[in-house]
């Protein structure tokens, strides 16, 4: 099998993302794969600009050597100390910390970088550190919504599904009953919640779920993707006492893609879901809204748990948090995420590209 | 100190509520307390149809002694294989595991006896097993809406407050950064989802947060309760962008109310509320709405977790789960719940009671 390269984006010059790819290169990735100390089974090659890295480096006396490559060239095999960059020069100077508008056009820059070579299989997976969605609007990109809108655009797609999940789901470590693997994807993502309850049809819910199915049989290697649905309201409605969404549309939708093969169930009260009886035989829950599914994911996998946005030709991982920028700049952030980010792109790259 | 009187309403008699209460008898309620072989510091009498305790006691095999005393007499001291009960008769035979409404009042003749001895000095709290809303409603309490709300009636208060706790919340053991303990109250309860945002008023979060406040002081000790308060939208409302309940609702009655003395912080982001950073200086967290706090609650707690009622004029506490009629009548129940439930009422009721 070869060897996925994953193409880091290190995301707001201001925030920790330059820190904690410099921190895990530190390592060589190796804290990255399964332990500390061992070997990864993916190249690392981060997109920025090689001159803030190598300023942050030493800022933070993390004794990594930047190495600087042509964008797109293959990087080395992983080596602890040695973090190779395809290069892309920020627009201002920046300083830790604060945020210009005048190096948004960068962030997006990096971005556009890591897809065309995602594309051109230059990398076979992109891993995303946070950026600062304020700063690149006031920086003249006004219909800048997100990292995941900005991909399902570049990638000229419809519509994208974004799934947490935490290592353990990935690893199988399961410590007694719970807590438990999870992977949870949201049926609707960044809207009001008055909007919610509008925004969930039949159709939308139909093409979030066959998304999901498609991509955990392609990049997951599970061959019958096994997914648990979340009823909108509580207690999914109590047979309409407490709402008909799930009578009128969630319901109907679900029958009708069990009918055609798919292993869909639900719609479950959320507040009982996420406990072992039900989670056991699931391979993902899919939340119909942001704070359904993602207060219990982010309690679940604090610091494990990273972002995959399904749908997109390519594979596509990100960090759970912010820019953090009090935390930046003085090497106190936590690679938690970015590690796991790190391992589930490696890891669904490898499934996907298998014959 | 006085030990405290728990008055444990069996709720519906064809679910798992009866065989709970028997099956923490037999170990004499000491696992119910803070470890198995440990004497309680509480005494419990259970209300409910003496003969049926005797008849599920036999059929589980469980050697549990149903010992009548008259509605109201002080229980003796727990006694492992003796469970001291209220009586209440039966309206009709029940087989376990069939609904039947003509048990409907059975049931809530139940609540009243315990709520009667708690409002008399009888019992110093109540603690409730699983009732049926449906099969009550079909016995002609066309009115009712839940435990709770007829509680509150009964007590002729206009508004309560649900909290759900886990017991580690209680004892403070916390093992390691995560699993965290979780105290977790509700701004809304039983809402459709579409009408969860109309619902959020100043007048209505400012009255929720200060029963709050009240009785963690009264029942936790707690001399200045440290409430934090999600938003209502997803990432609180990201400054606007994602709703505006935030800025023109939440914000505004918390600046009131810490203006007042009262420790209130937020809105926070729910997703990410509920990890070590932010759990470790709060003694509660209030949730605008069911699924937003229950599903991560009821993951962290799983089996371990109960329901207070807080704003009623009593200590009520209550098993997180429903009646279980598949599980009901084979010994194969989790008292788990039940457990904590009785727990968490004797320290409230302990603490109440404090001059």
């Amino acid at each position: 099998m070869i060897q996925p390269v994953l193409a880091l984006t290190t995301g707001e010059p201001a925030g920790i993302g330059p820190e904690l790819a410099l921190m895990l290169a530190a390592e060589g990735f190796a804290g990255a794969a399964s332990g500390a100390g061992v070997a990864p089974d993916f190249s690392v090659v981060a997109v920025g600009d090689p001159s803030l890295l190598e300023a942050r480096a030493q800022e933070l006396g993390l004794g990594v050597t930047v190495k600087v490559l042509a964008p797109g060239e293959t990087p080395p095999a992983p080596c602890p100390g040695v973090l190779p960059v395809w290069p892309v020069a920020l627009k201002a100077p920046c300083r830790v910390g604060e945020l210009d508008p005048a190096n948004g056009a960068y962030v997006l820059e990096i971005l556009d970088l890591a897809v065309a070579a995602c594309r051109e299989g230059q990398a076979q997976g992109m891993v995303t550190a946070p950026l600062h969605k304020g700063v690149i609007i006031e920086g003249g990109q006004a219909g800048f919504t997100g990292h995941t809108e900005y991909l399902r655009d570049a990638c000229g797609v419809e519509e994208v599904v974004m799934m947490l999940a935490t290592d353990q789901a990935l690893h199988g470590q399961l410590e007694g009953p719970s807590p438990c693997a999870l992977r949870v994807a949201l049926a609707t993502t960044h809207l009001p919640l008055r909007e919610v309850a509008d925004a969930i049809t039949a159709e939308g819910l139909s093409r979030v779920l066959r998304i999901l199915d498609a991509d955990l049989k392609r990049y997951f290697g599970l061959a019958a993707p096994r997914l648990k649905v979340c009823g909108l309201n509580p207690h999914a409605g109590e047979d309409g006492h407490l709402g008909r969404e799930e009578l009128e549309t969630i319901t109907p939708t679900l029958e009708r893609l069990a009918a055609e093969g798919f292993d869909v169930r639900g719609p479950y009260p959320a507040d009982t879901l996420f406990t072992p009886r039900h989670l056991d035989d699931a391979d993902a829950v899919l939340a119909m809204y942001h704070d359904q599914g993602l207060a219990v994911l982010k309690y679940a996998g604090f610091g494990r748990a990273a972002n995959i946005t399904l749908g997109l030709p390519l594979v596509r991982t990100s960090v759970d948090h912010g820019t953090a920028l009090d935390l930046a700049g003085r090497g106190v952030a936590d690679a938690g995420s970015l590690r796991v980010a790190l391992n589930l792109a490696a890891e669904m790259a490898a499934c996907g590209t298998q014959p």
